[in-house]
């Protein structure tokens, strides 16, 4: 047997995971077959399984490696210093996952938003995946909380409410929108940009009177 | 055979679709078998097929009536006279939709946020329930853009954002604490309320200068 680089055999693996990652966003974890995945990729069984022992490695991958993405990018915008403000900061999050993957993209869209779908629903019915997106809710969380903290240090934003509940909210933004990609098709990051600004318009910085 | 009442039938059905409900949050649509099904209504497997032919039907009739639900309650909250601001509105329409059904309540707990994950999943592989949620949201969008569109009239919003905009991200501030609640476990609708209203405490209201 030809002896096979390091480069080769890693060049390989990633590309069954972006065939697998397209088959798993258009129709589902369990609604796909191994089948579909080799037809996808091109390759044949003995290549594919060289590398995972079946779907659910595959499938415990493809997961894995989008939750540690979401995650780092999350963290990475709160790194941010100063924080930008949340329209800027949020887009921010939203444009970098959606161009993270070259592999991921299909037809110029972004694959991702599907994908994260289908990666929520599976992290519901397998508690090893469950634990892996609650730590790394956890932390992306703890950065974002102190993004707050400084916006409210800065007399930017009323500091009688609780950082952690804005930090939620703000994740939540990223969250739903990234839904809507998934569900109704791509719109612009400046569109949810542009409706949180109104929604920030809306009183005056400071506490209550 | 004993004839028995329209009220009746109906009960039927919907224990039967509240029990397939509970099987599919707590393990997706796929992964969740008629026998599965059977076993949590504790019915026949006759009693159950003289209402649904199958897993597909059964499918089909829980996503669409959790997608009209949804939609209602969106578009109830909308209909508000006036419309109360967004933190109120939001949290109206979150509490609504967690207290909805007695029959999905699991533990004191609605099992309506996992639902929702695994309906939208489903609706990603579905072209019929694709234009179900795709109209629906269509309908709920057209009700919030007038919200927001009250809130500039008003002078409480900027008006140089598009209502369009900030309706879209409204949803999604519902939609991404929903998938939250279901991922990371229940959390009281007022840390959404207090995090908005933060985030709404930012800018000063009215157009740039």
């Amino acid at each position: 047997m030809a002896r096979v680089s390091q480069e080769h055999l890693d060049a390989r693996r990633r590309q069954i995971l972006d065939g697998a990652a397209v088959c798993f966003a258009r129709n589902g974890f369990h609604a796909t077959s191994m089948q579909d995945v080799l037809k996808e990729v091109d390759l044949s069984a003995g290549a594919v399984y060289r590398y995972f022992s079946g779907k659910e490695e595959l499938i415990g991958a493809i997961v894995t490696e989008v939750l540690d993405e979401v995650r780092e990018t999350f963290e990475e915008g709160a790194r941010q210093s100063p924080p930008p403000p949340p329209d800027v900061l949020v887009g921010w999050v939203m444009t970098k996952m959606l161009h993270k993957e070259p592999g991921l993209a299909q037809e110029g869209e972004s694959i991702l938003p599907r994908l994260i779908i289908q990666v929520w629903a599976e992290t519901l019915r397998n508690d090893h995946l469950s634990t892996v997106i609650n730590e790394g809710y956890a932390k992306v969380r703890g950065g974002w909380i102190k993004v707050v903290e400084a916006y409210q240090d800065a007399g930017m934003m009323r500091d009688d409410v609780s950082p952690d509940s804005v930090a939620r909210t703000m994740i939540a933004l990223a969250q739903g929108f990234m839904a809507q990609m998934a569900l109704f098709g791509t719109v612009p990051v400046s569109v949810l940009q542009d409706g949180l600004r109104g929604l920030m318009s809306m009183e005056e910085p400071g506490p209550r009177p």
